[in-house]
C-alpha cells in the first residue's frame, strides 16, 4: 500500500527535472518509483463497473468517498505490478524483442491511467496534472528509445528577422536523419486540428518530410457521470480531411486504441494509427529504413 | 432598471432562433431588447477600477456581492443607451455612412461586453453562454450586412465518398462572389491556430481564394483577480507564422483591438487587423471590388 503523500512527493521530484533530463537514469528511477506508488495506492481502492457503449471494450472507475475516476479499461489494467517492472527493465536495457507486446501494452496503459485516475480521486477537476505527467512519461519513452533529449522551441527563419516557434517535443536525430515532432494528449476531440496545423508550420518552415509528426494519445473515452456510461468520441472523417489538406502525420499512437481510428490504416488517405506498444518495436526500423 | 430574469427570458427567446433566422427582423427585435435589458441591468451596478498593464487603455469590473466581471474598457463602454439605439437603427436601415464610426465602435463593444459581464456576475465559471451570445450577435451583423443567412456545414468532395465538414459560420454570396468563413471568439490565445487550420482545409477543398477568412474577436484581456490587474495576451509573431505557412486570413476584427496586433497591418506578412466598427463601413466595397 502507498499513500497519496508518497505519490505527491514522488511527482514533485519528477517535475524537478528539466526537459533535457528526459531519458536520464535519475528521471527513470523516479518514474519507476512513482509508477509503483500509484499501483500500490490503487490496490485497495474500490471499483465500480461502467456501462460501456464502446463495442468490445469494458471499463470500470476507481471510487473514493464520493469521487470516481476516469474510465479504466478492464483488459488493459495490469493487476500484476511485475508487468510494470518488466516494462521498465526492457526500457532500461532497450531489449523489447524478448518481451510480449501485450505485456508492454498493459504496462504502459497501467502506468498512464493509474496516475490520471488517482488525480481524479484526490483533486477537483484538475486536468493539467494528468496531462503534464502523461507528457513526461511519453517524452521519456521517446527520449530513451531515440537516445536524444527533446527541445520545445525551434528557430523559424524569416527573411527580415529571427523568431522562435514554441513546439511540442522535438527530437532531433542529427544530420540526414528525420526529426520527430511529438504532440502528446490525454485525449484529442475537436482540439486535434492543432496537431496537424503545427505539423503544417514545421513543413512550411523546414520543408515537407524533415519532421515526422507522431501524435501520442491516451484514449478517447468520455464518461457520463449520471448514467455511469462510457462512450468513445472519434472523428475519423475529420482526421482524413486534415491528413489530405493540412499536413501528413506519420503515426498516431494510442494507449487505448479506438476501433474507428484503426480503420484509417486501410483507406485513403492512409493514417497509420497504432497501439503505443508498437512504438517500442518499430521505431528503430522506422528511423533507419522508412 | 431591468432584472436578470428579463435578460434570461430574452436570451432564451433569442436562442430559440435557428441559424437560418440570423439577420431576420424577429431576431433583431429580440437582440435589441436583450441589449437594452443588459444596459438597464448594469445601470446601478457598482464598479471597481482595475490596474491596467495595457498601455493606453483603462478597465473596470462590474461587481455584485463577491463576484466581479471580466474587464470592461472605460472609453468603449457606452453610458448612453441611445448609442445602442443608433447602432440598431443604422443596422436596420443599412445606413452607416451617416453615423460616427466611434459611436458604432462603442455600441458594438457595449452590447457584447455587457451580456458577458452579466453572465460573469450571475453564473459560476460559465464561458459557454457568453461565447454563444457573441456568436449570435456577430453572426447577425454579418447576415444583415451581407444579406444572406449562414451555414455551419459544407460538403467536402472526396473521390470515393461524400463527407461534410463542420465549419464556423459560412456566408455564401452566390456564384462568382467570395464566400465568407467567419470564426467568432471572445478571445483567442493559443487556440487561434485552429482558425488558420480551418481556413487551410477550406482552401484545400475549394481552392485558395474561394473563402475569405474573417476572424472576429471581442478582446484579449486577462484579469488577475488577486492583484486586480488586467493584461493583454498577444502572440503577433505566431500569427505571422500561421499567415505565412498555414493559410491567409483576409481580416481580423476586434471589438477591443490590441495594439500589438495593429502593427501587423504594416509589416510582412501583412495581416489586416481592424476594429469591428470598420466592418460595417468597408464590407460592401470589399465584396464588390477587393
Amino acid at each position: 500500500m502507498s499513500t497519496f503523500k508518497d505519490i505527491h512527493s514522488s511527482y514533485t521530484r519528477l517535475k524537478g527535472h528539466h526537459n533535457s533530463q528526459l531519458g536520464s537514469e535519475s528521471f527513470e528511477t523516479e518514474l519507476m518509483l512513482l509508477a509503483r506508488f500509484c499501483h500500490g495506492y490503487l490496490q485497495d481502492k474500490n471499483r465500480v463497473p461502467l456501462i460501456s457503449k464502446v463495442v468490445g471494450k469494458e471499463y470500470f472507475s476507481f471510487i473514493k468517498d464520493l469521487k470516481t475516476s476516469r474510465p479504466v479499461r478492464v483488459d488493459l489494467f495490469s493487476e500484476d505490478s511485475r508487468e510494470i517492472d518488466t516494462f521498465f527493465k526492457a526500457l532500461k536495457l532497450d531489449q523489447f524483442h524478448s518481451v510480449y507486446r501485450a505485456t508492454i501494452e498493459r504496462a504502459v496503459y497501467t502506468i498512464a491511467i493509474s496516475f490520471c485516475a488517482i488525480i481524479d480521486l484526490e483533486k477537483n477537476g484538475d486536468q493539467k496534472t494528468p496531462g503534464t505527467f502523461f507528457e513526461y512519461f511519453i517524452g521519456h519513452c521517446y527520449s530513451k528509445k531515440l537516445k536524444v533529449t527533446p527541445r520545445t522551441r525551434i528557430e523559424a527563419l524569416n527573411l527580415d528577422k529571427k523568431t522562435t516557434l514554441p513546439t511540442d517535443f522535438i527530437f532531433d536525430l542529427g544530420i540526414e536523419k528525420p526529426k520527430f515532432h511529438l504532440p502528446i494528449k490525454t485525449s484529442t476531440r475537436e482540439r486535434v486540428i492543432q496537431v496537424w496545423a503545427h505539423q503544417r508550420v514545421l513543413d512550411g518552415v523546414y520543408g515537407v518530410g524533415r519532421f515526422w509528426g507522431t501524435l501520442v494519445c491516451l484514449s478517447e473515452t468520455k464518461k457520463d457521470n449520471k448514467k455511469s456510461e462510457v462512450v468513445e468520441i472519434c472523428l475519423p472523417l475529420q482526421w482524413q480531411l486534415y491528413q489530405m489538406f493540412i499536413a501528413q502525420m506519420k503515426r498516431v499512437y494510442y494507449l487505448d486504441l479506438p476501433e474507428p481510428y484503426m480503420k484509417l490504416n486501410e483507406v485513403f488517405p492512409r493514417i497509420q494509427v497504432k497501439s503505443f506498444a508498437d512504438f517500442f518495436f518499430e521505431v528503430d526500423d522506422l528511423t533507419n529504413f522508412d
